[in-house]
Formats: C-alpha cells, structure tokens, sequence
C-alpha cells in the first residue's frame, strides 16, 4: 500500500511515468489500479473529455495531434487515449496513428496511450474510462478518446465524453446511411476532413440533409467543421466550437447529468464485466458447468435452462 | 403447461401462428417462451442459417426478398430476421424493408418476422439466436438473418449464422476501410449490389485488394458476387455460392465446431444478460445501492468498489 500511495501522489502530481504505470494496472485489472481510481477520486471531473469516432482512415490521428498542437500553443495539458479494435491478425494496421502522434512525445504537457481491445468491448469501455479518470486526476486540461468504426459498441467507448465527434471523409457514404437511418446516433460536432477532395461539398450537403430531419437539442446547433488536418487548416475553428459546446453543457447544467448518468452506466459495467469474468472462470473450470454445457451441445438441455443453471450453481438468485 | 404443449406441437408442424407466438414469447422473456425452445430443442440444427450484414441502404432487404423468392422456386421453406437497431427517434426507417418482402407475406413456406432491439444488444443478439432456434424447429430449410451496421455489436447478432455475407455497395467506402483496417472480420461471402453504379468495377477492386491482403481460409476463397436485387440479377449465383459455402462448413466438420462455440457462447450470453437484469433492477430497487451510487456522484467512492459492493449485496462472490 505504502508503494500505491507513492504511485498515487506521483500520478496527482502529474508525473508521465506514474500515468502510465497506473493505465497498465488498470488495463491488467490488477487491484492496485483499482486502489490508485479509488485514490484520485476525489480529484477528478476538472478536464473537457472529448470523444473522436470516425471509420477508419478518416485521418482522426492527424488531426488530434493538429488539435494537441493547437490547445498546447494556448498552455493546455492534452491526454490522448486511443482505442484500437483491429483484429489480432491485423494487428499493425493502425501503427500509424502513434506515428501522426510522435512530435508530441517529448512534450511533457502531452500524454499519449494506445489501448488494444481484448475480448469483450463491454470491458473495454470501462477499462477506457478508468483511463481517462485518471488522465483527468493527473491535471490533463484536455482528454481526448479516439475510437474507430460506425457502430454501437465503439460508441460506447466514447459515450463517457462530455462532447463527441464525427470525424468523416468525402466518400463516407456508409456513415451518412447509419446517420441517416438512426443507426449512428447524431454527434454534438462534425468534422469533414481531407477538404481537398473534389466530393466535399456534396457530403457537407449530404450532412446537412441528415441533420436538418434530426430532432433538435435546445440551444445547440451541430457545427459541421471542414479540415485539412495534414496542413493543421480548420483546427482552430475545430477548437473554437469544442469549446462552444463545452460551455453549453456547463451552463445547461447537461454536463453534471450526462456524468451521473455514465457514472451509473459503468458502476453497472463494471459489475457486469466482473460477473461474465467470474461465470467463464466457472465454465472453463467447473465440471459441473461442463456437463452442463455438453448437454446443450448434445441437444438434450436448451440453453436458457444451462444458463439458469449455471447461475444457480454461483449463488447467484435468479427466478 | 397444456397450451404450452399445443403450441408446441403446432409450432413443430410448422404453423405460422404458433411460430409467430413463440418468438413474440421470446422477445418478451417470457417463462413460456424458455419453455417452449426446451421442448423444440431435440428439432433444431437442420436449417442453413445465413446472417446478412452491411451498412444501411446497401439492398439487403431487396436482396434477401429475391432470395428468398428463389428459394421458394426450389422448394424450399424459408424464414426471416430483420434485426432492426435504429434508434427509437428515426424508428420508421427501416420499415421500407417489410413492403420489400410483402410479396411473401401470403405464402406459408415464408416466414418473415422484425425484431427492434431495445436496451442492450447484447440481450438482442440472445433474443435473435432462440428466435431462429425455433424457425429451424418449425421446419425451415433456410434461416437468413439480417442486420444494419459495420460494427461488432452487429456483428455478434450474425455470429450464429452458418455463413457470414457482406452486402456492400458502390461508395461503401467506410466499410472497405473497416475490414482493411481489421475492424470488421472478413466474411465468407461479399455481395456488391447496385452494379448499375459506374464505380462498381473500382469497388470490386478494392474489395480484391483487401481480400488478398487476409490470412487465406484454406479449402474456401471468399466469393465477390455482383447483384442487382432490384431486377434480381446475380441472385442464382448467390444462391449457389451459399449452398457452396453450406457444403463446405458441412464437409469440413466446421459446422459442428462453430455450432458448438456458439451454443457455449450464448449459454454465457443468456446468464450474462439475466445477471445484469438482477443488477439493473438491484439498481432502482434497493436503497442500499442508491446510497453507494450516490457516494459514486459525489466522488467519495470509485466505481470499481461501488460495482464489488453491488455484487456483494446480490450474493456474488467476487475476489
């Protein structure tokens, strides 16, 4: 404990090393990353978190550390955590992204991390989460979370953000159909990048389209932002409105329930996740749970009485 | 338990109704619907299952209707899944996709039947598998399961499915990069539709390019099959590249295997979703949990001792 407590005033008191230490340990689900959430606790909920969502290519990577640049020049502490679900065999795909990242590497103002997900995304999210609280209790002024894909699951990941982004490209087509059709849930920024495209102006039309039948929210209008992250151009506007929206939910008073709300969503996460841990421990280990399971396999039981079962075989009441 | 038994029977001899009743039962989580998939267990496991998936707006629902009507041409009895995840702001929009099969609704080898996911997917994902559990009992030759998106919680609804098809379109540029990128897992089928496109030869391409890229299946190269649903073109071709890919998993004894990692998968599933369910209602109910998650708010406590804590009151036990 002596040592967690060390670790603990190491990480308040902004220290990199400390950081990363503390992310790896609760990355690793080890109790001493627990102990260190529970420790900057109280220091938490300071930080703006934002949350990039995009597919992939859509030069997210660029055009954060375009963005880290920018809140730097104005003295702010930037954490980025960046949410890598490529599959395993596919492993290298998003490298790249650490490579856009790399001028700021040095800096001590900016922290950088890369977090694979491994089994479930349900984990994931809440693993992420812990992550940005502590980036938070480390003094970040900024958290920004960068996820990939289009659908419900990464979303998830940045649902913990008090402003999301969508970050699209000319070509999109895909994303403005999961818009459209209410699959995609409407973002509080939009962010059109790689402008210099001939097809920009049709997609910020497309997007306009969207939006206008999107039921409105009171007092924010969505911004639909043109970039050329590569030359840093529209970063400042980019900037501008993310800190519009972060002074709208402030002043709406939407930012204390928006973290009430996802503080009940990961307690409930987390106790889920460590429930599913505990009950394919107990498959795996159990030979009565594979008896269980072999029956299921064999067509003689179904599987909503094995799964009853299999509850009823940890304790846990469920009628 | 008698009317159970009868619809039961009714439901084995194929009837519509009764089979329309059991997954509404299912859906609700009703006992008698848990009973009812017991007693058509000993049935199952004849059907072809095929999940359809791909962004919104790429055809499916055209494409499956002309399946579907091909099929019938064969004598083949079929049923379908539309698993519809649009949020409940935008819920008509995928209501197009019934007119699509309205064609069928009269003929009693069709079974078409809509499922909206509410609350979680991951319960949506367990709803679907014991809904088409119980058209394979019914007697249906073929099970095609259909859902929106290019994300993994999609992607785990059509994880039951035998074979795995990939509806894109010309300008499906989001999802080219996502199974580029290893975000989306390589399916055993693609289908590019609305071929009357003039870049639908570059979107073959660049599907090529990204499947020579892929860890090769041995014994099985993923076909690209190019449709126009709409004049039923490319369906045949379709049609025999399933059966392929159906003989395939038969012969090369992948069907059991998947089949069985699937029913272990969904047993874990079913208890996962009933323990959060105890949780959730743990959460509104008792005021020993709002004390805690009111301690969470005010940040005198961490979620992760908040979620032990929870599990502790439920009778969990969790090191």
């Amino acid at each position: 404990m002596a040592q967690d407590g060390s670790l603990a005033d190491r990480l308040l008191g902004g220290d990199k090393r400390a950081l990363a230490r503390g992310i790896s340990l609760v990355e690793d689900d080890d109790p001493a990353g627990w102990e260190l959430v529970r420790a900057a606790c109280p220091r938490i909920d300071r930080a703006a978190v934002v949350g990039f969502t995009g597919p992939p290519g859509a030069g997210k990577s660029t055009l954060i550390a375009a963005l880290v640049r920018h809140q730097r020049a104005l003295d702010r502490t930037v954490g980025v955590l960046s949410i890598d679900p490529s599959s395993p065999f596919r492993g290298g795909a998003l490298l790249g992204d650490r490579i856009r990242l790399s001028e700021h590497f040095l800096d001590p103002g900016v922290f950088i991390r890369s977090m694979a997900t491994r089994g479930a995304l349900g984990g994931m999210a809440e693993a992420a989460l812990q992550a940005a609280l502590l980036m938070d209790a480390a003094g970040k002024d900024d958290v920004y979370l960068e996820t990939v894909g289009v659908g419900q699951a990464e979303v998830d990941v940045i649902d913990h953000a008090d402003t999301v982004v969508l970050v699209l490209i000319p070509g999109s087509g895909d994303s403005i159909q999961a818009l459209k059709a209410g699959v995609m849930e409407i973002p509080d920024v939009i962010v059109v990048n790689k402008i210099d495209h001939p097809l920009t102006d049709t997609m910020v039309r497309e997007i306009r389209g969207v939006l206008s039948l999107a039921p409105p929210v009171p007092g924010w209008r969505v911004p639909i932002v043109k970039t050329e992250a590569t030359r840093r151009e529209g970063v400042e506007e980019l900037a501008e409105r993310l800190a519009a929206h972060r002074a709208f939910v402030v002043e709406e008073g939407l930012l204390e329930e928006r973290r009430r709300r996802n503080l009940l969503n990961e307690v409930l996460g987390l106790a889920t996740v460590r429930l599913r841990r505990a009950l394919e421990a107990s498959l795996r280990e159990d030979p009565g749970v594979q008896e269980l399971l072999d029956e299921v396999v064999a067509r003689r039981l179904d599987p909503a009485t094995a799964a009853r079962r299999v509850l009823e075989r940890e304790g846990v009441d469920n009628a």
